[in-house]
């Protein structure tokens, strides 16, 4: 086949969507979303459907030491690298049907074309489903794993306790060990293109089709203990008190003006407060603040980080209380490639669909890939921008366009 | 004995302070302090101690249904009413050895003098324990009892639990049921005294030996909720969200300033916030305020009410949320009783300390006791204010003041 038949080339829509809705009736919830919390029984049904379903096309179905699902598709010259597609088929709890498994599906779609009409090109292709990208346990274990950035902290302390993690594992023939054993020689990798749903409105807001995704935001997040004196409700004078809750919703409205006025564009979130001792008749000795915030280069983090501590100080020394800041996580931003986003681009004035760039708020494989291989993303639009939610949707003609673009830029890239 | 020489009699110091120290060893901690939450072993073993040493000294030891403890010196008028003089031996968690125990203590000094002395009163002299002061399930079910204003729904929703108050019921040969049948008749109740630790700073700060209570401030306490949307913490935008923190921390601000600016004197306390869903990346959708405050005349605590109203509808709005407001619990205020109040006077000047008049920023059994008898409560210094602590202290000639004060109190009354 010629470069010019290959850019006609369309995916079989109809196929493609009685897939996704086979996929989507695994761990359905009765409100339309999906319930498939990663190594959860409807998580590991929706895998076993992908390695069934890989086989049926005539793919190589396997599974590696982190759990991801691969359907590979020799169609390169022997010894080439492969470019990898996919996204993962975990959901928050209670989510969408279309997080993640878009990508996927749309991943083994683009596989099923090139396979069909018998395309040599020169890199292999490989469907993929990475392991609790929404981090059930521990998040982008999967992608962390194959990208050979798995560190052992990071899985000491899951979410749910390790007893429930391992045993997980153990259902899911896989175990702590053996997720250390993924990792992919990056040359190997040719490079991997992720198709997802915007969480977001801008796309639908705009009526544009594709959003190509220039990078992936940095995240950092922090415990921040404002520490006062617990005292009698009833006995202490207002004017006595070293209250936590003054010091913990000073800082909290602070932070939301902070970022609004000086760091435009960016987010900062204040997600829980714990108060100890937490009832109605204590002045509260220590509020504990859940703060992340999130930029798209480390020097905005920095900047950020830096006027946020000084907000903490300024809120705590207003009540005359102390403050603590500990330190939780500290995600990098992730730059997608220019290759690839150029490849998105052209590939979308190809199909005739408007494109945009924009940074992605949330965290995605993508970004762990984007360390060791060219990686790109591109975005297709959610109506109202429900995101971990059932009420997410996407037309089924935007979830089309996009797994044509997916399959317009692989054969770019792979050719 | 004649008036001249009742007025000379006091309180055996050396007696007084072996039975307080023998009672603070029961469910005492490391320390200094007492663990005797109502009902718990602890609490039931200093209950067996008070009927043991009643019935040592020769007074009629009892129980009625809602548990109170009692110990009887009829030396009144046969058929005349009863003198009570009280406390509680319960504690909070973790609490102090002064709180409860001071007054029940006491109580059983002024009996054994009076026994002793073989003096006729008017009225019959009853020491009593009540039951659940701290509310460890549910607050002042015993003096609510005994002044036939327990209700029904009081006892609906213990703390920790029905299963868990039914157990403890039984243990201490008590039910539900029993509770309601503890109601005296006011005709027979002469009053009602009650010595206690001041649960603040004001009569240390000045060296005032006697602090005698004008009223015990009421309590209205309530559950705000904000509620806004759930978003994801990265890809939804500071100015598209509804974020029930910001309201909830605004509302916290606010009612502080309030109280302080429009309420001097009065207090409100912000205890509790509960985040739902609670977690980093997620923006709360709703937050739930456990707010309290306290005022000693009705009038004041509807003023403080439409005012703290008001700003929930102002921090709500400000951030487009809804607000939902529950209220929980309204103890009013109780005035002590103005004869009962002159006497404290009287025998302060008489026994040559300093008093001064304070309200009671905490609840006390007095003010279910004001209900339906003369009612009267004095406070004796407490190092450093501290309250429901281990920490609490007071010096020991404090104590034996404030006994004295009882003692001359109660002559006075029941002559």
């Amino acid at each position: 086949m010629k470069n010019k038949s290959l850019s006609s080339l369309r995916i079989n829509d109809e196929r493609f969507r009685a897939n996704f809705e086979t996929l989507a009736a695994i761990g359905a919830t009765p409100d339309g979303g999906v319930h498939r919390p990663a190594l959860s029984e409807a998580h590991l049904e929706a895998r076993r459907w992908f390695l069934e379903h890989a086989k049926q096309i005539g793919l190589d179905a396997r599974m590696d030491g982190a759990g991801n699902h691969s359907a590979v598709l020799l169609c390169g010259r022997a010894g080439g690298p492969t470019l990898l597609l996919g996204s993962h088929l975990d959901s928050v709890p209670y989510g969408g049907r279309f997080d993640g498994a878009l990508g996927v599906v749309a991943a083994l779609e683009v596989l099923q074309v090139v396979k069909e009409q018998g395309i040599s090109l020169n890199t292999h292709l490989e469907a993929i489903d990475f392991t609790d990208e929404e981090g059930h346990f521990a998040n982008f274990v999967g992608s962390l794993g194959l990208a050979g950035r798995l560190e052992p902290e990071h899985i000491q302390h899951p979410r749910g306790g390790r007893d429930r993690f391992r045993q997980a594992l153990c259902q899911a023939g896989l175990s702590e060990s053996s997720l250390f054993s993924a990792g992919r020689d990056p040359a190997t990798l040719a490079g991997y293109l992720e198709l997802h749903i915007e969480q977001g409105i801008r796309l639908i807001e705009s009526g544009i089709q594709i959003g190509v995704v220039t990078n992936i935001v940095g995240i950092r997040s922090f415990k921040i203990k404002f520490i006062g004196r617990a005292d009698h409700a009833g006995t202490t004078p207002m004017d006595k008190r070293l209250d936590a809750a003054q010091g913990a919703s000073a800082f909290t409205l602070a932070s939301r003006e902070l970022v609004m006025n000086e760091f435009p564009g960016y987010v900062a979130t204040v997600g829980n407060m714990e108060f100890e001792p937490g009832v109605f008749n204590v002045v509260p000795h220590t509020v504990t603040v859940a703060l992340e915030f999130r930029a798209d280069d480390d020097h905005k983090l920095d900047e950020m980080e830096a006027a946020l501590r000084q907000q903490v100080s300024v809120a705590a020394q207003q009540f005359g209380l102390e403050s603590e800041t500990e330190h939780l996580d500290n995600t990098p931003p992730a730059h997608m490639n220019d290759q690839v986003r150029e490849a998105f681009v052209n590939v979308s004035k190809a199909l005739g669909l408007k494109h945009t760039f924009l940074p992605s708020g949330a965290g995605h494989d993508a970004q762990c890939m984007a360390e060791i291989c060219p990686t790109g993303m591109i975005f297709v639009p959610s109506v109202g921008g429900f995101s971990h939610s059932a009420k997410e949707f996407t037309e089924w003609e935007d979830c089309a366009n996009g797994a044509n673009a997916l399959l317009q830029a692989a054969l770019m890239l792979a050719r």
